[in-house]
């Protein structure tokens, strides 16, 4: 089975609820604005590609409904614009899918082409997405042939418009036939891993093993690793790389037991007016996510508590970056 | 304050009730063998060296309050001892403690001695750990100066009669006035790190900070760790050491950052029968754990997973052993 996240289906925006994940598969209709961002906000919908896609959907919901002029109707672009952006201010993508949905529908000068200009621009996001996935896959499933691969976080369907960044390579190389084992790494706190990447494996009839991210060391050690595969967040342009937390542990254990660690994902993650790792803010994040949330507490209320979002891996220990238009080998030149 | 989680008083058996923190401080009085089979059962006690202990006042508790005579009595002993031991078959510290206390009554010939011979000997085990932890953590201690320090899972008073292995380290450099801030993993899958390491440190006043455990190779590339210390379940002739799953990731990541990795264990940890760690089986435990355990599915509930509960770290990672007999570094001779 395809996963769609996010779909535009019989005048509606169709997307998974992702927080019913993995007990149900839940399909929400969204009609209005005001759905669009409840969904975010309570991260019914997450992954930075596919809240870029949701972003500029967000600016024709605000207006397709409005009987409003021309100039309230350019108004009303600007107030859903800023309230997709206040939805998730730290969200980067969904500011950028939001501002190119605007800007489009701002370039025309009368009421239905603005609306149109807005659908075309969040369908066109959305379908680059699906397609830059496609890409990724193909270029990455060049260098699998077969084995257990490990994979850290989400980056598939779920975080995407389409099949996925490193995901979408496992993906691409099963499809093709490769006979891989994914090995998913849990990722505490949020558990992407056990709660979407195993999903999205079973979904798709792909073997799957999840572990705790502390088995990291123990399965490479005994030979059931062949290949680790992780996306980005941003990518400096020395190379140097942040994501997810724990994949810098993973690209240290990597190197120690010499398996190729490849980072998979789309030019725009790369950053170069970003000169290194070093320069990359590493958001902290609320200390509740490491002191409780699988239903209970699970620490003491009130111990201190360290929680970088991310991490940086420094380039030296990336074996290649797989991106849209190929592979990238060292000496890294951005 | 001092954590006791074993101690006999005023007649009765007082331990702590272990699946009740890190929310609630409960002692449980226990006066009957049912009791401390219960407890025992469902985990209000655990930890090895501890559990050690409560096994063989199970004998004492099994045979207190009988009005048999010196024949059934005999035969009380051995029930006892049957049901001590089956109330978690692979808890090898528990079959071992009882047996003590049943051989020590089982060398007397009178019922008052019988009695007496089974709590003296429990009473015995008691502070003989209690001594050793002293010693454990005196040793350690003289290896440590000031700064961040690593540990895993729960090595402290909640696992043993007195300070604790790895984690009596800690506390004992703390005492001396030392300044050490203690980051404690949090120990997926079952999380002794998060519910009763942090817990310790706070009873006990240690600074401490808590982490999942795939930030180590961040806050060790960050300088924040200047040494790792850990327990071990079982270590071996050369010096291969099991020890709960996630050690080796530790002790590859604290070599690559070229920092200290102690391994604290009483000398009963030592196997001289066991000549590697390639020997020594390592025990798979309920996929559960890692799909939910904590009040909520947070996986597939049907996904694969491989969850064992232990880990080999080869002793070329190991820095040096710290028992209750002094230090033992490279080339280690057993």
């Amino acid at each position: 089975m395809q996963i769609k996240s996010i779909e535009w289906a019989d005048d509606s925006l169709v997307v998974i609820d992702q927080t019913q994940l993995p007990e149900k598969l839940i399909y929400l209709k969204i009609d209005t604005l005001d759905q669009l961002l409840e969904a975010i906000q309570k991260l019914k919908i997450r992954g930075a590609p596919l809240l870029g896609a949701a972003g500029a959907f967000g600016i024709y919901l605000g207006i397709r409904n409005s009987r409003a002029d021309i100039y309230e109707i350019n108004n009303l672009v600007r107030r859903s614009y800023d309230k997709v952006v206040s939805a998730r201010p730290t969200a980067v993508n969904l500011k950028w899918g939001a501002e190119q949905a605007k800007e489009a529908a701002q370039n025309q000068v009368e009421i239905a082409s603005i609306k149109k200009a807005a659908l075309d621009k969040a369908i066109e996001i959305t379908l680059d997405d699906f397609r830059r996935c496609e890409s990724i896959g193909k270029n990455g499933s060049d260098l699998i042939t077969e084995g257990g691969i490990l994979t850290h976080c989400n980056t598939g369907a779920l975080a995407t418009c389409g099949i996925g960044t490193a995901f979408g390579v496992l993906w691409t190389a099963h499809r093709q036939g490769k006979k891989i084992s994914v090995f998913a790494g849990e990722t505490r706190p949020l558990l992407q891993g056990a709660r979407l990447t195993a999903w999205e494996c079973q979904q798709l009839g792909m073997p799957c093993t999840l572990i705790t991210d502390n088995m990291a060391g123990m399965v490479m050690r005994k030979k059931l690793i062949h290949i680790v595969i992780v996306g980005a967040d941003r990518i400096a342009k020395n190379g140097d790389v942040a994501n997810k937390i724990g994949t810098y542990s993973l690209a240290v254990l990597a190197k120690q037991h010499q398996i190729p660690f490849y980072v998979a994902a789309p030019l725009s993650t790369f950053d170069f007016h970003c000169p290194d790792g070093e320069s990359i803010p590493i958001e902290e994040r609320d200390p509740d996510e490491v002191r409780g949330g699988f239903g209970k507490l699970t620490a003491p209320k009130d111990v201190n508590v360290f929680n970088p979002a991310f991490d940086v891996t420094p380039h030296e220990y990336i074996t290649a970056f797989i991106t849209e238009k190929g592979i990238s080998k060292p000496p890294f030149q951005f």
